[in-house]
């Protein structure tokens, strides 16, 4: 056991360090300044700045730094492990909207070009894929319904019907994340291909281009107020007697639960490594402003409650970020599936700490905090929403305590 | 001691409850539009739903409840005790946007109808009470100010310099709640006459009308991502060499600090009734959310966790409900400064615990629960800031426990 | 509504206060050393102190005042509400193992007097009520058992059995608290006399005298490492064929069940107010404590986390109180019954919150907190097992969300 | 970075489970009845079962493991790094008064022979390390005052004064660990040997054997009603002109603060590794305990609160021990200096974690919980001092908040 990072990972993260530093957090303003002067607000990859930072990041070395080694035979990524990627996601992660998109590592298009590198056909690979290692396209992954509880998913309705060559989408999703965005050309669908086979193989995924007749983008979701036109939105979508080709079909029919859950385990992590930069960033800010405020006669920051906020978010920050760290390993070394109590252990740790962080932030920062002014509210948003993201926390708590249940059982004998 | 309302306030919660259900309710979808419509969405008080709600609440008698019976030896308002008013503030309270300026108890309003009551002269009463109570005016209350923590009100920097028969105000504002609306016609300024006064001398308070040379409405702040246009916004305001007549001058020179003091007293109270109102209606969607929905074969309202926030959320409802009320109570009968201590409490206690039923209200609902469709996250934007209104709860905190430091001594003797 | 309390009461929560200031609290060092002295160390009835403030309380009429004016037409209390009583009961609770027992007002005496008032027949009421009521003799309720979770009352499996004009009684109970004191001369206790009658009918309660063959007292149970033997201590009872004459079952074979219930309302709230009472101690204790102290250069009092906890309890206690008073007017006006959800939302809320403040206070005195030179500690022990006692906090809040469910499914029609 | 343990650590973990399971574990009881058994019941060491594991663990090779490999040149203990200690620490820890005493790790002797052993003179190591290594004789160290908040060190009162060849000892301690066996027969005793000194070189050590003339060990303190004579209780000491010789100064005079800085760091993290023991005991008897009980129809582990309780235990318990064994790992790689704000961080983090853990498996236990039946109530007892021992909580998080204040602004350059 060891705990500091190998020599690759560490010449990386100070060359995104630099990166961010000079690069990233500076163009924040100015992103927003473009994207008011966007005909189109949801439109954000055609801003100048990203398309700069894209290039500059490509020019260092951190594109699509995301597609973890193990499973990359093709060379298509760094060929980093998820261990080596951590560190590099978390930087990325403090400026939410700019970040991750820099690098080509944003979600959703992380989580779908893995979903096409594993399991998409040759021409779907060449179609979608390349463009989206690229960065010339974005995508969106379409799975949450509005009328069902679909952290069970097995209550998912949208239904997808073979007739002929063709598959026949009907349906509604909402919170499909980047869909806002007219330059996302493709959606990734979770349907029902069989209502009748066992409980996780009725499902099936299929790829449904933007321009599809019968798809209709119906509305944006707001989050907390937001509409995170910063990144994509998120569309609330209806597919009326849509038709796609057969070859659409990602792996095979009743195979979508399954890609399902490949796809979100890198997902969880990778939000999870995202929002300790958040953490980092909103402590960092906590720090300036309580330093630099006097209310009664002295700093804010010998105030001893404030003190307690910022001691207790270093240590939980300590600790969510080791707990990442271990949980990437084991997806190295013993796989997805045999690290599965430690996403979900995270999955449910990281955001609930990090909102407590960032709601400390904001009280630090008096009025200010609740404004457009600071990111915090904002991040208040993302973070707080992951939360629900990919299942309620209770879902997961329910789960990982059977798993614990179980195994301290078989201990008992 | 006894716990049942009088039969006067019986009737007026039956009346306010009809009203609330049938009229109000049911507004809030239209009211949406009617704002989307507007040329300035600030403008809120000239959709055709506010004047018709108005004139409702009028007929019924349900206008102005908010001036005390104490204070208002001219039968301005209806009466009421704070101890009566509370439960007609509360019922208002949960449709934030819509149920207090209906019945003309929307702060700030109400505070500065008050202080015009209390200290204004006879001609500012005329120029501005009367429209004020009539609803056909609106105002703002500013006070707090970007640069400093404005907690410490020793802190605020705006001059205001008396030159011949006019005074000259410069400085900069924000958080001024109203001022975005066009029809908010006036500003109570708080500011610094007397930089070399005692402390609490320094301030004075003067009337500024909106159409002031010198006077800009800079931006609109926005709250956890809401401009809050659907009461008319949070202004930052700039003050350049801003000139009103001496007249406008409310009370005496130094004497500001009183009179904002003299204010917050019963306008925390009113945020306190109107934020239970708030918990009810969010704890009522909670339930009906969780009856409805169904997650791995059971409704959603059977699992242990949603069934502890729920107890938890009525529990302490009750609570809050009951302190508030005694408060209210010692208001009437031993003055504001006398409830000094139980006004805190409430300020303390209401938002934060109000603001975790509403995190649990909208973890109940899913991502639903974070978007436009359900108005848990507006209200969550609000209550949450409430924690900073007004001082944060930091500065609350620790004068109690002054107090309370003070009180125990003396009792040792 | 009004808060005061009435001029009865005024005059005897003065009574009471000096009272409890000038002899309870003096005697709480010279019992411990009585105790030490004793042959039994659990006949803690047998001291001078106790008797001595028995006596004192009796003259200054402050004796037997638990017994509700509703349910006494015999005036064999004081006959005062539960709201009058409230302030009284809290005012003894500050010193656990002398007030109550002072007043004649202790648990599980005060239940079990309650009982035997309610549903005793003549005989039952000369042999043990009328010693009771004169402080006499102690009594115990067994209905805890240890190898069923015993907060499910069809789970208690000792068996009465009629045989002849006898039961005959097996089985096995513990935490029969006060049982360990030899004066403790009666047990009610509940168990099972038709295993086939419908779910509530299945038990009875009989009066089992101590010194009946069979039983056997087998050991004291230590609570968090107290044996409470200041006031009786917990006991585990055997019962091997105990036999008991037939005029010993109280009220009808069968009522086991509603006699518990009704036994637990008032039992309920009484440990409310006096664990209110307990708060009230630990905040004079804390302040006491961190005024007195100095580290760093400055008083304790002076930190802001001490202070956050000052105010925070002070805040909870007064919201607390007001529910717990609120809880007792409905009890006067529309019954136990029509009591019941404020009963459970006291039940759940009190001993949680007053454990918090408990330990709060406990770390504002350093090493002394944990201690046996400060009472904190014994009273930690005690409010956090009221967490356990008459059911775990969640069935009750459990039962509480699924009224409220009811409550709301109905106003939504 | 990588998380798993090199093979001599997982074969000494091995050896360490078999001889805790199928040795400590079932020695618990028994030790209760044999320490009944002696005169003196704060004898434990005297005990049979201690001395029999006590040679077991040693045929086993695991004794003495505590002392690290980096400071222990002359090989008295195993060689072992702190990170490869871990492990076994928290093992030990499950059964808190057995286990570290089994294998020679317990405190405080384990400090004390870590000072001896870096600063002793040779004729000190002779006389007390030499027997303290080989478990034949037991050492305090007498540290914290009753008068004066001994989380700041310069209030320490008690005074050595130099007198020819002796120094003389005036004073009071109290909570020293340990020192009511009378088999603990030398303490190590901080003090004031120059109060004009700077605040740091005040202080000084010496050793005081225990039958010196003028020591009073006066009576015994209790931990929330726990006496601790398990592991020698904690004493109340008086010196009353104590004399010892000047050969009996640790280092130099002034260096006491110095030595009992370098004596924490190692024990506040062992501490840590034993109360993370305690959770892991504390998780398995909550699972088993609500499987096999049954409440209203069904196991208490299907409901969804106890779900809760469990998963967060497990995922806080990972966390806290990840921080642990990082901390562990900086200590051996720059030092306990180098090591300072993680020692604090989970100095601060661990108990605080632990003892809500404890708290829920008590719930989940029922009445049996608080009981002696089970070990939680103590660990309960233990656990919470832990945030009081080497200094309140308070004071660890205000020195790691200014540590990160100043760290933050130095990043802001």
């Amino acid at each position: 056991m060891q705990f500091g990072f190998d020599d690759r990972t560490q010449a990386l993260v100070a060359e995104m360090r630099d990166f961010f530093d000079t690069h990233v957090l500076a163009s924040e303003k100015v992103f927003g300044e473009q994207l008011d002067a966007l005909d189109d607000r949801f439109a954000f990859t055609r801003t100048q700045v990203v398309r700069d930072l894209q290039a500059e990041a490509r020019a260092r070395g951190l594109w699509n730094l995301f597609l973890p080694a193990g499973s990359d035979p093709d060379g298509l990524g760094a060929g980093l492990t998820n261990l080596q990627y951590a560190p590099l996601a978390e930087i990325s992660g403090a400026s939410p909207n700019l970040g991750p998109v820099a690098m080509n590592c944003a979600a959703p298009d992380t989580g779908n070009m893995e979903v096409l590198h594993l399991f998409g056909t040759p021409e779907q690979k060449e179609r979608w894929l390349t463009p989206l290692l690229a960065g010339e396209i974005r995508s969106a992954f379409a799975m949450t319904e509005p009328d069902v509880a679909s952290s069970d998913a097995t209550n998912v309705q949208l239904s997808i019907t073979r007739d002929g060559d063709e598959y026949v989408i009907n349906g509604r999703k909402w919170w499909i994340t980047g869909a806002m965005n007219p330059d996302c050309t493709v959606f990734i669908v979770m349907g029902k291909t069989d209502p009748d086979a066992a409980r996780h193989r009725q499902q099936s995924m299929v790829l449904v281009p933007r321009d599809t007749p019968g798809l209709t983008v119906l509305r944006p979701m707001e989050v907390f107020g937001w509409d995170d036109h910063e990144h994509g939105g998120h569309a609330e979508l209806v597919f009326t007697d849509v038709r796609v080709p057969a070859s659409h079909l990602i792996g095979e029919e009743g195979g979508g639960f399954a890609i399902a859950q490949a796809r979100l385990g890198p997902g969880r992590i990778h939000h999870c490594m995202r929002t300790i930069g958040i953490a980092e960033r909103a402590l960092s800010l906590m720090c300036a402003r309580v330093d630099e405020r006097v209310a009664f006669g002295r700093p804010i920051s010998e105030q001893g409650v404030v003190r307690d906020w910022i001691a207790t978010a270093r240590i939980e920050i300590e600790q969510l970020r080791l707990l990442t760290l271990k949980t990437a390993w084991l997806m190295d070394t013993v796989g997805t599936r045999g690290a599965h109590t430690e996403i979900q252990a995270i999955k449910i740790a990281v955001p609930r700490t990090v909102q407590k962080i960032l709601d400390n932030a904001i009280q630090a920062h008096g009025a200010g905090g609740v404004s457009q002014d600071f990111p915090l509210s904002m991040m208040h948003a993302g973070v707080r929403t992951l939360r629900l993201a990919d299942g309620p926390d209770e879902v997961h708590v329910n789960s990982l305590a059977k798993a614990e249940l179980k195994r301290q059982a078989a201990a008992r004998g």
